[in-house]
């Protein structure tokens, strides 16, 4: 094994490909990039980025996974595989993409789909066979990084924080950094602030909830509402939105916590809707209120858990959320702060999770520490992840085709 | 990384915990051994041996994820955690239990709870999480050997047969390795053979259906029948024993194949059991027949599939069938071979699949193939196993209590 891992490990630059597939099921991302260096000094370059989409049968799929009604062992035990292999072949494209060959790859990350997570009982389960990306690439291959954070008590999230801090950090400016995927989470950089001093948390629904009213009121012709056209047609009933707002208890918790389909159920979208037609609401009024779900749910949580520490100049939004015009002007609205696209960071929004979870695989395999305590509620700094060994530098030929239950 | 290995892995002697956890449910074994070398220069010497009994809860829970009607993803996800837990308490007891400091163990290797296992489309799920077990003890954990060789091809099992040829294949004697877990499997070793005339299968059933039947008939009272007593007060009906053999269209399969609880199921055993009564037989008749029903199947793929090809002077027999007295006894007539426990090769029958995963683990770590291709169906040696780090030596008191769902 050390041989192998020090071909990876002694390159001062690293080429790598980051892997992240979010709670709103919409794909596989595949981020290609170049690596230098360890925590503060981490400097990276990115090649190429693309999204391998998932299927309407493979997201109903997953879907079901995720549900404790219709989940059974033999899906789950299927589905690890195949979204293993469909994994390695995310990363097979990003690199065709580029025109670069996978053999030059020296590692690959990956954060895998989540199905479930149980913060309060320190157990999450994240699957994408890491052995099926490593054989289906012929990289070594890291992830799985949550259950080691939480195996110290941590909540297993959030674990993008601590790329913001090394990434993102300001000696002059307060920065949140917003990501806006099926959940919405921030970091919270605090001007010239150390490690110590991030603080970052999930702030409740982004997409999860959006998406799931889209699909409602469009007969599921539609799976999320475009550059937020849809919602931007309705008029938000503030007062419904006060009253939902009062009614999520998740939002009124204190940091640190974490969040995600269990609590934002399809259910739960499926009660919004209900509620809305009650109160006599629109299709379009109905997104549109919901749409401010989000953005309203981040203005409560920054009054109260970080303004009065803390000041804000710029909130930085990246994530599928950050193309709903809607939310964009909903956050500049209710947020006294710059709000502005993460790409103005250099750095592409929608790419910043695959980026993330390569450069946490990056920290794993130099072994060092890669989580934030005071973002996950862990007992100290761990080393987070797992990894898997290709056998050799062939590729094989993965079938990956979808058989039916 | 390569610091934390270096430490492990450029040692002559390590010291190592092998865990393992099989279909029958009984417990986590832990066997803590000296490893010396890789491959057929690999030298042992066992330390120390326990088990880990399951509680009847553990059991029961354990069970219920095993089957497609009775899990559900969000005890999946617990139950990994949970046993992750158990298993490093399960290494942390076999330290105690040999006065060792588990600051001195260099490594741990777990095989993991199987819960589902589909050869056919070369998906396993085992689960125990690695980083837990990390955690608990402080220790390099590698483990979940068999989805690697699943992402080639392969069954992913049996796994053992690498270990049986590495450590008792003989120049002089050809050699069956017999181990009756839940389910049983056979390494054959030709005398003088090289690792490609190793070929080795599940034969089927073992305790996996005894085990049921003595639920049945005792009322749940007993789990499994000790020493073979039980059975040994009942009379084979040698024409059912012949219809249930031809009725079990696994034995008929060519090699390389595997078997579980997917097959061997709950119903299965019923069925016989319901199929006993309806033939007037008694209770220790049905366990009886059930019992000869293990002994009878390796006898007729000996024959099918073993000895047109190679003499077989020794059969040795492992694991917690091996104590069945009414097998033994069987095996010894159905079977042309000296029939012995494989304790008579120096080596804890108890302890053999414990000790074979501690080796696995070792040929892992040191970046070195594992499998052997003629037994899973793989279409090449693969690199089997996953690692997880531990942050530091320090361990936590981690709390394994099995909340009510």
């Amino acid at each position: 094994m050390l041989d192998i891992l020090n071909s990876v490990l002694n390159k001062k630059k690293k080429l790598a490909i980051g892997l992240m597939s979010g709670t709103s099921l919409d794909g596989i991302d595949a981020c290609l990039l170049e690596i230098e260096g360890n925590y503060t000094d981490t400097r990276i370059n990115v090649i190429d980025f693309m999204t391998l989409d998932y299927t309407k049968e493979e997201k109903e799929r997953i879907f079901k996974l995720c549900h404790i009604k219709t989940s059974t062992v033999d899906e789950i035990c299927y589905m690890n595989t195949y979204l293993g292999n469909k994994m390695g072949q995310a990363a097979l494209a990003v690199c065709q993409k580029a025109g670069v060959n996978i053999r030059d790859v020296d590692f690959i990350s990956s954060h895998g789909q989540t199905i479930h997570h149980m913060p309060d009982q320190h157990s999450t389960l994240q699957i994408g066979e890491l052995s099926n990306i490593a054989a289906v690439t012929g990289c070594v291959t890291a992830g799985d990084f949550r259950p080691s954070d939480m195996a110290y008590g941590g909540q297993g999230a959030p674990l993008v924080p601590y790329v913001d801090y090394i990434l993102f950090s300001s000696k002059e400016k307060g920065r949140v950094l917003l990501n806006l995927g099926g959940i919405a989470n921030i970091t919270v950089l605090k001007a010239g602030g150390s490690e110590e001093d991030v603080l970052a948390f999930d702030t409740g629904p982004a997409n999860v909830l959006i998406d799931e009213i889209v699909r409602i009121i469009t007969d599921g012709e539609k799976a999320y509402d475009e550059g937020g056209k849809l919602a931007s047609q309705g008029t938000i009933d503030e007062q419904w939105l006060d009253e939902i707002i009062l009614n999520d208890k998740y939002l009124f918790k204190n940091p640190p916590k974490s969040t995600g389909r269990e609590y934002y159920t399809k259910e739960f979208a499926n009660g919004l809707y209900e509620r809305g037609r009650i109160r006599g609401l629109s299709s379009h009024d109905i997104l549109a209120t919901v749409t401010a779900y989000t953005a309203k749910s981040i203005q409560l949580q920054l009054k109260s858990f970080v303004l009065n520490d803390c000041k804000i100049d710029e909130l930085y939004v990246s994530g599928g959320g950050a193309h709903n015009q809607l939310i964009m002007k909903l956050l500049d609205q209710y947020i006294d702060a710059e709000v502005k696209n993460v790409s103005k960071l250099d750095f592409s929004g929608d790419a910043k999770e695959a980026i993330a979870f390569a450069i946490l695989g990056n920290e794993f395999l130099s072994g060092r520490t890669n989580n934030i305590p005071n973002s996950t509620g862990s007992d100290r700094r761990v080393i987070m992840g797992k990894l898997a060994l290709p056998t050799n530098n062939y590729i094989i030929p993965t079938a990956i085709t979808l058989p039916q239950k």
